[in-house]
């Protein structure tokens, strides 16, 4: 038995409309809260649809012991006065870094600090985190890696602004992440289990393309090392993202892990066989409090060791393990 | 306008039954012979099986101008006398290294030498070329780089041995390649063509997903240097291989790109696209010749540049450029 206190999932899709309706209460059901992903069509860049969004998001869980934490989708034209009001609202921004180029011919990614320093330092003051996605737009297994330098060059720019790192993949990015004070990271369950040889090393598994693609077998094993030890950089975002079994099923597969349903089991699964049980409480949920700098709702989690399926389904969206047994189960 | 006399593919997939009548006429209508592999279910083990088998992709091509060059699945108790009596009808062995193992701690793969060593030598007697597919059990993106050490060492133990490192991906193979007289390759159109960007990098591409997997852009660099140049050790082998698109497109999507009915159109696209157009003879039919020692039948190929879309599918077989427009059509 184990009881985890306020779990937080700190990388969150919920969609919208009748995909939120499905998912939203199955994570709403076993965290405490989320962080709440802007990329909605078209992405959330305003406090009026925040409050909307979350509102909806309300409205598609019914159940009030559940907190979403609201994001922006990261501009460069957000100026100190929007970012107060909006900070009422919202507990990060996440940057998509659509203009960042790499250059090929070093295969290293630059950013114009300058363009962001303004916005930046408005987050900074206001003591607002910035979330990234951090891939370039390079060969897909060298995207995050051609990204680091990214990442330590608005580390040192902006010193006082908590950057973190989303959904790392790689040994390099667990370097760097240690490397500078303000850098913290989160890490999904799914690149916690497997590498590129469960996507494609066998048969093709659509259901386990994600982006970040899963990356190599040292890769994994850095990230669980760290996660597995209650550093108090990294904290979990299962980045759990729906698509209809349609649509992962075709040609043009949409990247993404449906995870939400299985979380909080796999991981105690996942920390009871490295006998790191102890260290399950830190990733789920404290570190994340002391990076967010929040308190969140009280919810208490437990589990039991016993056996469950997975269902196949949950109303055409295939989860993680669909159809196999866990070995621990919520009560 | 460009002829090309005798095209040959040296590594194809023609199945058996109801596929084998879909895919064998696609393949015989552009190319005056093609080395069928003999991966049945259950595989070609016994010249009975082989016998029977020519007959009935004959019976599938309806087609006199089209020769099936036969091969035997390997296994290490064919001696002298069958392997003479073979010869009769194969023109080469192909080994898929089910016992090969990788160690973890070095990544490299080794392989038990003296157990092959009867077959092998009775095969370099008989002048009985040995293909392989070369790939060790390891990480999906390291297994081709994984074996190169077990060609080096067959090549080095069996210096008049012919041996095919088939369907090569990797600047490693390009590498090996060049280093040992009796080492010789085949290339895929697919592996000319793309990376995994392209089958992962996106949105994920089912249709593109083979084995083995697509490497690096470096990697794809090195195999059109080596195909593009003309170099005598190098021949095409198109390793089409057909499967259902409802298996194609439904996870635990098989292997295999579907490429025969578009191979000489858009090989004659890329060579023209490089200016290297007069080094297409040899990589499709000339270097084969020689290295297999053979004298193929008849049949000359003209294409000239027009237009044409690439039909969505053959009777539910999805080919490569589905759909698309290839600029090189033959008359």
């Amino acid at each position: 038995m184990i009881t985890l206190n306020s779990p937080l999932d700190m990388h969150l899709h919920l969609r919208d409309n009748n995909m939120l309706k499905i998912v939203a209460p199955l994570s709403s059901k076993d965290f405490a809260g989320a962080v709440v992903m802007p990329n909605l069509v078209p992405p959330i860049t305003s406090i009026y649809e925040v409050k909307a969004y979350r509102d909806r998001i309300k409205d598609a869980i019914k159940d009030d012991n559940f907190e979403p934490f609201m994001t922006l989708f990261f501009k460069s034209d957000y100026d100190y006065d929007f970012l107060k009001e909006a900070k009422k609202y919202i507990k990060s921004i996440k940057l998509y870094p659509a203009g960042i180029t790499t250059n090929s011919e070093d295969g290293v990614s630059s950013i114009n600090v300058e363009e962001l320093r303004n916005t930046l330092e408005a987050m900074s003051e206001l003591e607002l985190p910035l979330c990234i996605h951090g891939e370039s737009n390079g060969f897909v297994m060298d995207r995050e890696k051609e990204f680091v330098p990214v990442y330590q060059a608005l580390a040192k720019a902006f010193p006082n602004l908590k950057i973190i790192m989303e959904h790392i993949t790689t040994k390099d990015s667990v370097e760097a992440l240690k490397k500078y004070e303000n850098l913290y990271a989160t890490i999904t369950l799914h690149h916690l289990l497997i590498t590129l040889d469960d996507v494609a090393g066998g048969l093709l598994q659509p259901h386990l393309f994600c982006k970040p693609i899963a990356k190599r077998p040292e890769d994994k094993k850095a990230l669980l090392d760290i996660a597995l030890s209650g550093n108090k950089k990294v904290m979990f975002g299962s980045d759990s993202a729906p698509h209809p079994k349609s649509a992962k099923e075709a040609p043009g597969c949409a990247a993404g892990v449906f995870t939400a349903p299985i979380i909080l089991p796999k991981l105690v699964e996942l920390f009871d066989s490295y006998d790191k049980l102890e260290n399950l409480q830190a990733f789920i949920s404290d570190n994340a409090r002391e990076i967010y700098n929040l308190t969140p709702l009280k919810k208490d989690i437990t589990l039991k060791k016993e056996e469950w399926k997975v269902p196949s389904e949950y109303d055409g969206v295939v989860p993680m393990f669909a159809g196999q047994k866990l070995s621990w189960k919520i009560q």
